[in-house]
């Protein structure tokens, strides 16, 4: 444990290292500073924040002397990765929150702190505020894992609630997010579900111990949702969400998808509302565990930064310890589920390659089918569905 | 780190010691084998397991060579204190899940840890497999923290359950938890708040690094609930749930109570069902969390003892870290709030010294106020109060 004042290398002051600055004038007992911020536009930040020393050169971050952590919080996931290889190999410990960055390159980055002996922290990567990574790592590693699932996208949240409670249009909710600032800059990273999709693979690879490429996992979002969709789902007293779904099979096979699910009233996440993010994990013993905090902004997410910064002043690191077990799941998509899909023309249909078909409603301008599909299937024809407008949700019999 | 296989000396071999026995046989990953184990009536337990050894003399357990740490199990408070402090003073780790005892004796565990430098978990103690103290300590140490407040007991939240959810009278409910297994022997403990309070005060501790005496904090139960008092939720579209509340005030002090509220539905805590415990923490900047799991049985409390047993592989300890906040809250009852309080003579009005009215009802068969009361003055009369079978919920405007 280090006793004198942490001094962090921040890459990127945006909201979130905004956010941290601030926090740590608040909490003299974080007993940290930040010592230089690498920045594009220098002159900018040096105007509202003259008491913080900027830079634009990633090196003079890196090689700064007596820098004790490195923070990385800048969106571009390539340049993000320099950084974060860069600061391991100088045996600098780093907090990152880049999602995109830790779900491209997770098996290597893991051999890098191993070979290094330094720690890389992330817990703000996966649903912001709530401590879903450390709790996976620290506490329910003891116990027989079956599933890990939730809302891990607050801005697709926040536009499915407005739909569902505040009972705006699809195009008002999708209006007011992007007013308010909860939508990337491109939205479809949110919408399309990619986003889920990174924080799926980490959520996984600390349950269940096995690193899956996120190319390999079927991922669909809410883009093509319809008003008669939604009326599909309020008809049935339901409501979607977005759900990033990890699931073992009692066969011992590793289940992954990004998916809109029709979630029932008797569920704990069809109350979880708004930005809020909302994971639950099962485990065979402890049973059902939810988790639910804010999945976005400045102050939660800082907050979760500074929550690895501490931990690594006392010497924390994952230890993966769900990668050494004796008996891995084998990753596969070859499991077939109940779905409600809307089409537009009968090659829609055929194309789904469905098993059973349950119900089949069509009238002039709505046709929707509630039946069995394969996963394999859905994966391999993702890009078609997407241009064909289809719209899909996960619909369990609970 | 210790690398070969962990020997425990158990305690108790009731339902949570018998789950710890099954959870880890099926984990080989633990790497953690029961050695010897301490029980009343040893003839009983080699029947059914005879596997394992058995002793009835506490000291076989605790100076049992090779023994690696001690997990306490038992119901019986004081019998506790001896064994987890007898094994401290030998320098061995010590795993309890026994909130009374803890609740009575923790400043002075936590000084003799130190003196030992020996570890003393607890997360089994409070919330059973929701780790909300873990949380406390790692995760939500870096923030101002401003609440944390729930339903820290599980029968009596499955009472309220089956009395809202599937319109069961309160005695049906009682009977039914009773028969479930629902219940402590001792039923008082759940209904009327005790249980609850030991867990606050736990949790008081690691949110706001300060210990307060259970004999000083206002605690009241379900009890004395009639039809009537239910009546009055279902017509304001609420549930009571007894809650555990702890709050800082902007002022800095603490206010802690157990009280029944009326729980309104745009709450997370209004769908926390059966026997579910949940926490709502509240951060200055990572906000609102809500930890949501199983808050009994054998299997969920079995599976946070694991995860307290891995821990002390990995020389875990808590740092209580709170407590060397520069400015630590200063305990208050000194606060006013509104609350509906169902009584049955003008005697038990006056006993309350209501500051404010703001409504009253009363027919031949029921009476009701919905005024503003002091803490302190309700944790004077709270003996005489359950003895006139006054009902009392706190009643927040939003």
């Amino acid at each position: 444990m280090k006793k004198q004042k942490i001094k962090i290398g921040l890459f990127g002051f945006g909201v979130v290292g905004r956010g941290l600055y601030e926090l740590l004038g608040r909490v003299p007992e974080a007993n940290a500073e930040i010592a230089i911020v690498c920045v594009r536009n220098v002159e900018r930040h040096r105007t509202t924040t003259p008491e913080l020393q900027f830079t634009a050169d990633p090196n003079e971050v890196l090689d700064a002397p007596g820098i004790d952590l490195i923070v990385e919080l800048i969106d571009d996931a390539e340049a993000a990765y320099t950084i974060v290889t860069g600061a391991l190999r100088r045996r600098l410990p780093v907090v990152t929150g880049n999602k995109k960055m830790l779900a491209a390159h997770l098996p290597e980055l893991i051999e890098l702190q191993k070979e290094m002996d330094t720690a890389l922290l992330y817990d703000a990567s996966a649903c912001g505020s709530i401590p879903v990574i450390r709790n996976l790592e620290e506490y329910y590693d003891n116990d027989l894992q079956i599933s890990v699932k939730g809302i891990l996208n607050g801005s697709s949240n926040f536009i499915l609630s407005k739909i569902f409670n505040d009972h705006m249009s699809h195009a008002d909710a999708l209006k007011l997010a992007r007013e308010l600032g909860f939508l990337e800059s491109d939205p479809t990273l949110d919408l399309d579900g990619w986003d889920s999709l990174y924080k799926l693979v980490i959520l996984t690879l600390h349950a269940f111990g096995v690193y899956i490429n996120p190319e390999r996992i079927f991922t669909y979002g809410i883009t093509h949702m319809t008003d008669a969709d939604i009326r599909f789902a309020l008809e049935k007293g339901r409501r979607y969400k977005l759900i990033g779904h990890a699931e073992k099979t009692p066969d011992g096979r590793l289940i992954l998808a990004v998916i809109p699910q029709l979630i029932s009233r008797n569920k704990f996440i069809y109350s979880c509302e708004d930005e809020f993010n909302g994971v639950v994990i099962k485990g065979l013993f402890y049973g059902k565990q939810f988790l639910v905090g804010r999945g976005a902004g400045g102050h939660p997410t800082s907050s979760a930064v500074l929550s690895d910064i501490s931990a690594i002043r006392y010497d924390y690191f994952y230890r993966y310890k769900r990668m050494h077990s004796a008996e891995l799941p084998e990753f596969s998509n070859d499991i077939s589920f109940r779905v409600y899909v809307r089409y537009n023309t009968d090659d829609d249909l055929d194309l789904l390659r469905f098993e059973e078909i349950y119900e089949r409603y069509y009238s002039d301008d709505n046709r929707y089918v509630v039946g069995k599909v394969n996963l394999r299937r859905l994966h391999a024809i993702r890009e078609v569905m997407a241009e064909r407008k289809i719209f899909i949700a996960a619909y369990p019999d609970d």
